[in-house]
């Protein structure tokens, strides 16, 4: 089963935000694709209630041993231990990346998402580092897997850079 | 979702403790949880395989971030990178932990469970390590975490011990 | 013993980058201070023999189990088999960072750095993520660990932002 | 500079352990080796004093980010947010162990150490995983990596392991 892994902020973000990534949710359940994500608010939560309302799976991998930490759209908790350092599996594991909006933590997944040569759609209008990102120029090795797309054409170019 | 995991020989082992695997696998899909364990060969295999013809869900941690080495059983690929390291979480994601026959990998695995307080049943006539940890006389804090079950037994206890 | 991680690329880089970095290695030795970093080439090549030279200690956390795979000015090598996660912790380990020049693997090193907390120094004139970073607008919370110096007070800034 | 990694029990032991561990340590340092460890108390912090009164430079691998859960005698402070996984590092890093009593930390290092290849010391009349390691049969490939040794030649016997 192909996963895609959406990031972005966690905590209380508006509700714009948390629109855009719950149809993104839904959409990758709808293409038939697992949700991968750091299983806890704000984006991530959002996102994973568009794909449960989709009849999708979704995979949340925390940096806590505290299941509690999941939100409740998660099915199946990956409880880490590794703090941050789980950040490097959330961008492992799937196989495209979708990012909305984000702080510290977003960037630090898109940075390794390119270490580990895995296409990144940054979300239009969406702020934060999903728009922050588009000022860097990467080396020519990672520019090519850096994408941009608005947030109803996200899951299809994720999609389209997977396959 | 729960989720129990599964631990033992990688690489060729005998059609008995295959067998056994097998069972333990859709066992533990009859009853409802998903299977968890490290996405490679022998055990891992063959319990991803019962899971998968008894209907159920199974998730596999790779040491490694090449997906062709989790074996075609498995639903939902982690691959991490992490390396041996990567068994940390093959213990810390589960609910409790099944460990059939095995060598030093599994051994580690179970340590790290009882240093998670996860409950861990060796199951009785698998050899390696899953008998040869009944030797050892742990502390009170973990002792209490280990268990043994002959293989039709294994599933049962450790639901048991989850709920 | 307090510790600058010194983070940027590895490989073929240009002389003047080098010179700085090497320049940069020999100022945390002077001021009694370790220098931790990813052990490998490059910029982490040269701010190593910049501290050995001046009598320094150095530290390399490798992505490998492979110790060859350190530079040889390497005092405590640290094999991890870890892959990219260790950049987790190449930036938990010392106290403030100091970045020249670095591409994706640094940038996911500056994030993770601002993720923990930590005094990012980004060292003018090296180009690359040292430089491309500066365009990224962070929330409160990160902006005021990131900061900018001249080669020659890059180790003065990050020991200020220590002390 | 070749490490050796001490391992084993954390919080209250015994005098006697704490007397080996400290001599083991010192043993270290005049052997002109680092001593790497949890960074933590016990055995571990026994072993630190030991080198440092020697003269020797100690390395401690934290799980946390939290640099005052070292003990006094670690020069180099290495905080991961890894959580137990950082016992992976702990064995991955020295090119021999030496385990001293110990729990299921020190089990699951033990293990791990094997996993990696690593010669493993296991210090007589210390009581812990120590002793109750030498029950398991393992397969022959690690086999020939467990050894057993008087406190008095733990650290000869892990330096003719090395060379």
């Amino acid at each position: 089963m192909k996963k895609i892994g959406v990031i972005g902020s966690d905590g209380l973000i508006d509700d714009k935000i948390l629109y855009i990534a719950e149809a993104i949710g839904a959409d990758i359940a709808r293409r038939g694709m697992a949700l991968l994500c750091g299983g806890r608010g704000g984006v991530m939560e959002a996102a994973c209630r568009g794909a449960k309302k989709a009849g999708g799976l979704t995979v949340g991998i925390l940096p806590s041993l505290d299941k509690s930490q999941a939100n409740k759209y998660v099915d199946i908790i990956i409880p880490t231990s590794l703090g941050y350092a789980r950040n490097s599996i959330v961008v492992s594991a799937p196989d495209a990346i979708i990012a909305i909006c984000g702080s510290a933590g977003t960037l630090s997944e898109i940075a390794m998402a390119l270490n580990y040569k895995k296409p990144v759609v940054l979300v239009d209008g969406t702020g934060g580092m999903a728009e922050e990102v588009s000022k860097i120029r990467f080396d020519a090795e990672y520019a090519g897997l850096v994408h941009h797309a608005k947030p109803s054409d996200a899951v299809e170019k994720a999609i389209k850079l997977i396959l």
